[in-house]
This record gives structure tokens, sequence and C-alpha cells, in this order.
């Protein structure tokens, strides 16, 4: 399973045409993939991405490129080889001083990571979730770098925490095989949609099944209030409804305009400011109560995760697949959780992020916290027809990913189609 | 003065081969620079760089030429023109993803911004720290961006902190001309030198007129009580000899550690653990008092900072001049630092460091803190001559730079002879 090629490809979709995506502090995204394939001597393969939103999307092909030269040569054949390569990537003492973990390079190391985990579990012939499953506790304790935890987590709370859940993962590996996990729909709620559009794409997601929807808000506090109020009446009083400003606010402004929208039963408030401030977000937190707070998807590596889990600064933390270092961090960032307490609710969309959270989320349920409670993976309705092993929800829930591997993998058309900025969608439009 | 051309060099000393530079996490840098020079239509230049230590220098290159894209074309005379353009390149929605504000897109726009600032304080024929002098307070505030600092500082506040401090401004940058500004050397303290080594650096340092001296740790604890003991014994106990562990330790290690490092007087504890762990900063100043606590080199923007004041997590602020975007950024920093009363003591050393924050703490005294009172600027004596307009110590204390602009040009056969890979430095060895 020796890695002989590092592919990179700079892949954009013309989002901002139809204002898909569109919020607060993102107005024209163009949804976007810095795409990389691993291949083996062998003739196997693993994929992996770091999501952007376009200009820059090339930036971080050429990162990926440069960390791809800790990759090839590389044996990946087992956990062990998969943490040997976190390391490599993110603890290079030159390439560190670029963060350290965070920005550009880190998102490189994220989609080499997750690629090198796409290749095993494929080769393994088991789903991303379900292969993270098969693996000792102290196999995944080996998977996280303890360094900057250990004051909120030991590697041996960590363990302890992974054997109590070890009665039990079979039972609920059949459960989300037959009953899928819960999810909510953003959908909805693009900033750049009319209100007769928010209305009626909210009606249809109750009437599939959601019991949970999402508006963006904090661009003009009147527009969200006639949104919000739109919204609430057309799905009425029992339906959840969360609110995303998208990092806009400093901490006053996040109070006022929040209690300027709590007549309309906000769920959680989400991003209200900065994904750096954390002691912001704690006292947003205390000042917004009881609405709850959720933040996670710029949120760059596990060390800020600590920090908000030990401020209390979150209700539910929104990780991302593709943010941080890939599955390693990110199995760190879920062991944090759980010792705090705080239900993990992944951000997804843009590209590929559904397809990818739903194995995390399974894995947490079926190895780590056991529980769906206030759980729910997030949902949006666009670009799955480019993937392989796309999310599929039905009745408001994600159906278990079955195909081998992380489910990263986009159709070799759609590689071509939207290759930026020589394919024909670019070149011709 | 509109900006024709933006040329950028990927430059790279190979600083490993001696070890100068070397720490507990970063064995063997090459000290670089992504470099980059604005050209106007009129024939007149900017420099700027981005600081790294060898790999990923030039994915720093390539993301400067990416940003460069924002700069051509723009007019820069005045502050106007400096405050509209780091906002254009630190809030551009798409590129903001991949932060925000952190990492290689933001060590990029600084780079952009300081040569924006080299260029316009150039064309009024003052030395950067003398330009800032100039202008109004009204000025400074209009070129910081107060998104997600309010909380701690309002524009109004800092407007009437910098009236304060108005009065007396000719008179002290009079004194600064005459006297200079106070240093420390970290030029002894090096991982990589023999304790002979250290002990004839510390006593020349002491020689030359320093009251301070930094000495790196973390790698071996026995080690470093033998080499803190030498310098100790070399200099006496009146010198201050501040210590560095660049990010090595977890919070309960740090205690640990200085605990055993306690009996030879540090004056400081540097970087005790990751630079995003401002918790974990401030838990470890509680526990190594009455040693104080310095961080900033890897701090990645002014939210961090901010959380580091409210938190009562540093006794001293080690800005740097390079990593953060720019002098926009590093007024935010220095305005929210005398808010807080904590001294800034900025970072240097690395490629051109030195040459630039002279320049900032210089302002500081000037016109925000009108305080020296424990202010020291790092020195390390290593690639000045590089520099047209090199850092000059004197007596252990900063000279202040006279020649037009932020002192950030390096020589030409310099910026030759030391391109990666092609130049004869890095091609002929």
């Amino acid at each position: 399973m020796r890695i002989t090629a590092v592919d990179v490809r700079d892949v954009r979709f013309p989002t901002s045409r139809s204002l898909d995506g569109s919020d607060a502090m993102n107005p024209d995204p163009d949804y976007s993939a810095a795409y990389v394939v691993l291949h083996t001597e062998d003739g196997e393969e693993g994929h992996g991405f770091t999501f952007t939103i376009g200009r820059g999307n090339d930036i971080c092909c050429a990162a990926i490129e440069a960390l791809g030269e800790y990759v090839i040569g590389r044996d990946l054949t087992g956990p062990a080889d998969l943490a040997d390569l976190y390391r490599a990537l993110t603890h290079d003492s030159q390439i560190r001083w670029l963060g350290p973990e965070k920005g550009v390079m880190h998102l490189a190391a994220g989609a080499l990571v997750n690629a090198a985990w796409d290749l095993v579990s494929r080769r393994a012939g088991l789903p991303l979730w379900k292969y993270l499953a098969t693996l000792t506790p102290e196999e995944i304790v080996a998977n996280v770098d303890w360094r900057y935890l250990t004051d909120a987590l030991t590697p041996d709370e960590a363990l302890v925490m992974l054997r109590e859940a070890e009665p039990g993962r079979a039972e609920r590996i059949a459960e989300i095989e037959r009953e899928g996990y819960p999810a909510y729909t953003t959908s909805p709620g693009w900033l750049g949609y009319d209100d007769a559009k928010v209305v009626r794409l909210a009606r249809e997601a109750v009437a599939e099944g959601y019991t949970q929807i999402k508006l963006k808000v904090g661009a003009d506090l009147e527009d969200d209030r006639r949104r919000f109020a739109a919204a609430r009446s057309a799905v009425g009083p029992e339906v959840r409804i969360a609110v995303d400003a998208n990092q806009r606010w400093d901490v006053d402004e996040a109070e006022r305009w929040m209690a300027a929208l709590a007549e309309f039963d906000p769920w959680w408030i989400e991003e209200p400011t900065s994904p750096d401030d954390v002691l912001g977000h704690a006292e947003i937190r205390r000042r917004v109560a009881p609405v709850k707070v959720a933040t996670g998807e710029h949120v760059h590596n596990r060390v800020m995760f600590k920090q908000l889990l030990q401020a209390g600064a979150i209700d539910f933390l929104q990780l991302d697949a593709a943010r941080v270092a890939g599955v390693n961090e990110n199995l760190a960032i879920l062991l944090l959780a759980n010792k705090f307490g705080v239900p993990v609710c992944p951000h997804a969309g843009g590209v590929g992020l559904c397809e990818l959270v739903r194995h995390l989320s399974m894995f947490d349920y079926v190895a780590v916290s056991a529980s769906m409670q206030d759980r729910v993976i997030e949902y949006v309705d666009h670009l799955h027809e480019h993937f392989l092993d796309p999310a599929i929800t039905e009745r408001g829930r994600y159906l278990a990913p079955a195909k081998p591997g992380f489910s990263a993998e986009i159709k070799r058309e759609s590689l071509e189609h939207y290759a930026y900025p020589d394919g024909p969608e670019w070149s011709e439009n």
C-alpha cells in the first residue's frame, strides 16, 4: 500500500450564480474543492479535499502539493500508519511556523489525512464509520495528538471513556443501519432567498420529516425579523429554528440582535462572533440564554475547541470534517466534547461535507457518546449529484453510508467539467 | 502613486548549518522571507515580507502573488488608502474562508500591508515610526479594524487614549533620537550552542550593556538547569534572564519545569504552551508566579491578543511585525495592550524582524503608552548585513532608524544570492 503519487485538482462550482450558500459574511460563494487523490503501487486510491468558497482554492492546492512530499513513499496500511502520517503533516518544524495548525497548511493537511483514511477504510472493505468502530480504544487514543490537551482530557481518561462505550457497539451499528441519524436542514434559509422561497422550502422541509431548520441572519435586523416571523408561521411552534450569523457580530451587538429575535423562539445562535473569540462566545452565551450557542465550522484546531468547552462557551459543538487536520483531529474533538457533555452537531453543506461528517457522527454514536440526544447533522441539498456515494436523507434522517471508504470521491466527469480555470464550465461561460 | 506591479521573491538563508535560531520546537530553521516589492507608476517602491523558517516559504510567495491582485491599480498616498487596502486584503469573503485572519493568507496580507506603509512613509520622507507619529488620533483609529474588539476597547476609548498622549509627542521623539530604546538579546541562548558558547556570549552581552538576556529551554530539563546555572553565574544576580520554551509544554508540564528552574530566577517564561491556548496561558501564569508570562510571536491576530489580555494570561505582549496583517493590526494590538496596562516587548530576530519592530515600539512610546517601563525589544545579531537600513544597538539600546520607510528593504545582491532554489547559495551548495 505504498503511496506512489499525489494528484491534486482545483475544482469549483459556480454556486454564486444562484445565491445558494449566501449568508451575511459570504454573499457570493463559489463552492470549491482543493481535491486530492492518493495512488498506491497496487492501483488503489484514497480521495480527500479541502472545502473552500472560491478564491484561494489554488493556494490550498499548492499547499496540498507541497505536503504531498510527506505522503509519497509511505506505506498506509493500518491505524498506526495513519497516526504517523498525521504527525508528519502537522509537526514538521519549518511548516509549523506558518500556523501552527491553522489556515491554509492545516486545511491541506486535513485533505491528505482524510484521503489516507479513505484509502485504508476502502481497503478494509468498510465505510469509514464502521472501520473506525473496529478500532480498539488503544488504537483510537494513539491516533490523537495529545499535546496541549492534557489539562482538559488525558489519554488515560479517554481510554476509560472509550472502554465504557465498548459494550453495545454492535447494537448501535445495527440501529444506525436500520434507522439512520437525525438531520436538520439549512436549505430554506439562505440569505439571498426571498420570503416566499423561504416559506415554501421551510414547509417542504417539515413535510419531508425535518424537525429542525436553520435561517441565516445578521445582515439587516428588520429583514431578519420579517423572514423569521414568516418561517415560524410556516412551520408552527414545535419545529426548532436555529439561526446563524456567520461571525457577523461583536458581543454587545449579538445580545441586542438576539433580543430582537427572541419572540420567534430561536433554538440556537450559530457563529455569533469571531470563531477565534472563545471568551466572546462565553459572554454571548451568558447573555442570550435560554437561546443556545453553537459554533465550530471555522474553529481551526483541537486547542480552540478545548477552550470553548473549558470556558462553557458553547451548547453545541459543530465540528467540520475538512477544517481541522482530518479524522485524527476530529477524534480528539469528539472525545473532548464527550468529556464536557456537549453534543456534537457537525457543520455540513458546501462541497461534500454532508458526505463526510455523517461518518463522524455515526462513529460518535457507536463508540464515543452512545447518544443521539439533541444531536443533529446539518443537511444542505446541493451538489450531491457529483459524488459517487452521496449523502441521502429520508424522513429527516441521514441514511448510513454502506460503500467502503469516506465517501469523498467526486465523479470523474464532474472533476473535469468543473476544473478551474480550464474546465468547460469556466472556460465556456 | 498607483501600484503597477507586485514583485514576489523566495529568499532563504541557510541558518540551519550553524544552528543559529535553534530551539526546542525549531531544531533546524532556515530563516527565510517571502519578499515583496510594490512598484508605482512613478518609479517608487514599497518593500515588505513574510518571515518563515524555510519549507512553506514558496506557499507564502504564492499567497502574496494571489493577494497582489487586490493591490495592483490602487492609489496609495495617505492613511485612508492604507486603511482601505488593509480591509480589502483581510475582508474578501472568499479568501476569508481560508482563515479567517490566520495562517498563510494572513501572513501574506501582512507582507503587502507592511510594504504599503513602507511606500507611503518613504514618500513622506520619514522613517515609519515618525510617519506614524504625524497621524492624528482619528487617522490612527480609522486604520484599525474594530470588528470583534469592542467588548474590550471601543474606537471612542482609543481616541481618548491617543489624545491624552498627544502632548509630549515631540519631546519623546527627541528622547528616542538621543537615547534610543531598550533592548534585550537572545543571541547567547540558542539551544544548539554548547555551555561554553552560552557563557561567553552572555558575558559579552552584559559587557556591551544589555541588562536582559534570554535562554531557550524545554528540550531536556537537566540540560536547561545546567545551562541556566552557568549563565546565571556568568552574568550575576542583577541581569534579567528570560527563558523561552517555544510552545513545548502542556499546562502541568510548564508548572513542573518552571518549578525546577525557579532557583535561577527566571524573569519571564515565553511561549510556555500553544499560542492558541489563551486559557492555558492564564492557568500557567497563576501557577508560575512570580515568574512572569510572555507570548505573542505566533499569536495570529488581534482577537487572540484581546483574549490574552482579557483573561489576564500575560505579563508582556510580544507582538510580531510580520505575523499579523501588518502595521494596521499592530496599531490595534498596541492600543489593546495600553488599555490593559500590559507592556509590549516585541518579538524579533529571524530575517528583518529587528529592523521592523523597532518602528512599532518607538511609535508606542511616542503616541500610545508614553512609557518605556519594563519594555524591551528583542535583539538577535543575525542577518542584518543584508538590509539597507539595518537595526543597530549600542550599549543595550536600539538606535532610532532615520532613513525614510519601514527598513524592510533587503540588498539586491542578497536577494539574488539567496534566491531559492536558483540562487548561487542554494544551487551551488
